[in-house]
């Protein structure tokens, strides 16, 4: 990797500074790197600083140090995970700074909004969560659809695309060495929806789990796919295929994290429902961390107009109007994309 | 066609007024009809009013008097055309009422917005301009997929679907008694940009016409083929294809106003442009006039809101958090559509 797409002639307004360092932080660095309108200021890490070493040469800071940068960032892009660091973190830091997460955790999303919203509208600053390509980029497509069709059914397919969750899952499992796991969306149930029926689907009629599994010398392998395929949630409700490979082949075919999906809306118009219509949104990605870091870059502008204007607490974005995620000016977008 | 979907126990609080009453305007009753959140409160003609019949009989009002109908109307939803109605009509409408339109000569968007954000802003309204589905929904698609993938070429393709234009410069060819003109995306093409390919396409290259044609007796066939393939702008750049069928054929199997399209965006994201992805987004409609009147309809609620926070001026859907446009409650998006 390089940073050759850096012009540091162009004026930029917006100081972004990076918390955490993982897949999606690198992703934010490469996003901010090219936008023209932003500079990055800052990684901040609960490691030890001098043992991470970016891109593009970002000053690298103790995450305990944060609140002395108070004056030098105008929007905290929080990389951190769903799970343990984002419900205290995103709070956290809203009460002094512009933030965006990608928290990702559906049912308890009213419960961090409300959190984040309370430190935000404390700290007179913006918190937009959720900010992901699902939760995020898809519930847009979600919305949209829904408002353009109120009269109708929505259905989200996932993939064909890497699952870290399931792969974690199946790693855990005794004589596991390594594993991928690629979520398929059925494309006989796309079709369904496509012509115009609006089924109700089982897991198993929505998607498929497609499992890559290097298994430990001597394992038994019959019992490794018997594990897999009756692990409950994760692949029990799915049609699941498992082959075993070598580390080799699963380093050289399997070493991407590409994602992608469908949300698919079929609805009636007319006064009778005697139209049928259908919005599809569809996502093919090569890499899901660095696009989910592109959303978050775009809401990262968003959050800084927003704050701008005066405006504070939390949102997400379905509260933010399209204009405030574009690099482009009114007078562009009014030209050239309308 | 009924009126069955009404339920008129359930609390309204948007008036909606129509202007205008062909086939735009039946979609936008038919839509408000079914909006709980609505309620039609006149339908405005420029014709006389007692020649005017709607299907849910609502009070046909000559348009002389709309401006005595000021506190009666929340939002006017404006179905005229283009070309001579809105230029003159939304900003004369938007000094007064929130205001929506579906505008739709590009090249003019411009000062359309300049008009009516002067009339709009002087009375402390909201006038969104451009609310069909191209410009408009396709617009929204343009923007979020750009805005996620800055580094990128955009594409739209339209159809398969009826072009009431090219039908109607069919028409006015000599010997000809009826047409219908269908919009055809060339597959090839959306292919390639699929593959992550970023062609420079001709006109050609996109999209191809296919022409259903009904010849008066005795008309020179020959000659209105002729005609057709070499018209300048509306065919000459395009492979174009004639059909002469009777008018029995056209009525029975062309009758219809279906349409549809496809936004593609093809873009780079990593440090070194190193993983490629699309984003798609494709409508497929039984009734494009039902459709760009659904996305009216959705405006208006937009407008509504925007104007009842003491918002007011010219807007597009680019300017529209889209939470404004959904009939869902900030809580039921948070818990359901996120």
């Amino acid at each position: 990797m390089t940073c050759s797409q850096i012009d540091r002639k162009v004026k930029r307004t917006m100081r972004i500074g990076i918390v955490g360092y993982g897949n999606i932080g690198k992703g934010v660095e490469a996003a901010v790197e090219k936008a023209q309108d932003m500079e990055l200021a800052a990684v901040f890490t609960r490691r030890d600083p001098s043992s991470v070493k970016t891109v593009c040469d970002v000053p690298v800071i103790s995450y305990d140090e944060i609140g002395s940068m108070k004056d030098e960032i105008d929007v905290l892009i929080l990389c951190g995970g769903s799970a343990t660091d984002l419900p205290w973190m995103t709070p956290e830091l809203a009460a002094d700074f512009n933030v965006i997460d990608s928290f990702d955790n559906h049912s308890k999303i009213p419960e961090h909004f409300a959190n984040v919203d309370a430190a935000a509208s404390e700290g007179g600053k913006i918190g937009i969560i959720s900010c992901g390509w699902d939760p995020g980029y898809f519930s847009l497509a979600r919305i949209l659809a829904d408002a353009a069709l109120p009269d109708g059914d929505s259905y989200t397919f996932w993939g064909r695309g890497v699952s870290q969750g399931h792969s974690d899952a199946i790693r855990r499992i005794e004589g596991v060495a390594d594993a991928r796991q690629y979520t398929v969306p059925v494309e006989a149930a796309l079709d369904k929806v496509r012509t115009g029926e609006h089924p109700e689907f089982t897991a198993r009629d929505m998607h498929h789990r497609e499992c890559y599994v290097v298994a430990e010398e001597g394992a038994d392998k019959a019992a490794i796919e018997e594990a897999i395929k009756t692990m409950p949630a994760y692949f029990e409700p799915y049609d699941t295929t498992v082959e075993f490979i070598t580390q080799e082949e699963l380093n050289e075919k399997h070493a991407g994290l590409p994602h992608g999906g469908t949300v698919l809306r079929s609805g009636h118009t007319g006064f009778d429902n005697e139209f049928n219509n259908t919005v599809e949104f569809s996502l093919n990605l090569d890499s899901n961390p660095h696009f989910t870091s592109s959303i978050l870059v775009a809401a990262a502008r968003a959050a800084y107009r927003m704050n701008q204007e005066g405006q504070s607490g939390a949102r997400t974005l379905f509260d933010v109007p399209p204009a405030y995620l574009s690099h482009q000016s009114r007078e562009e977008l009014l030209a050239h994309m309308l």
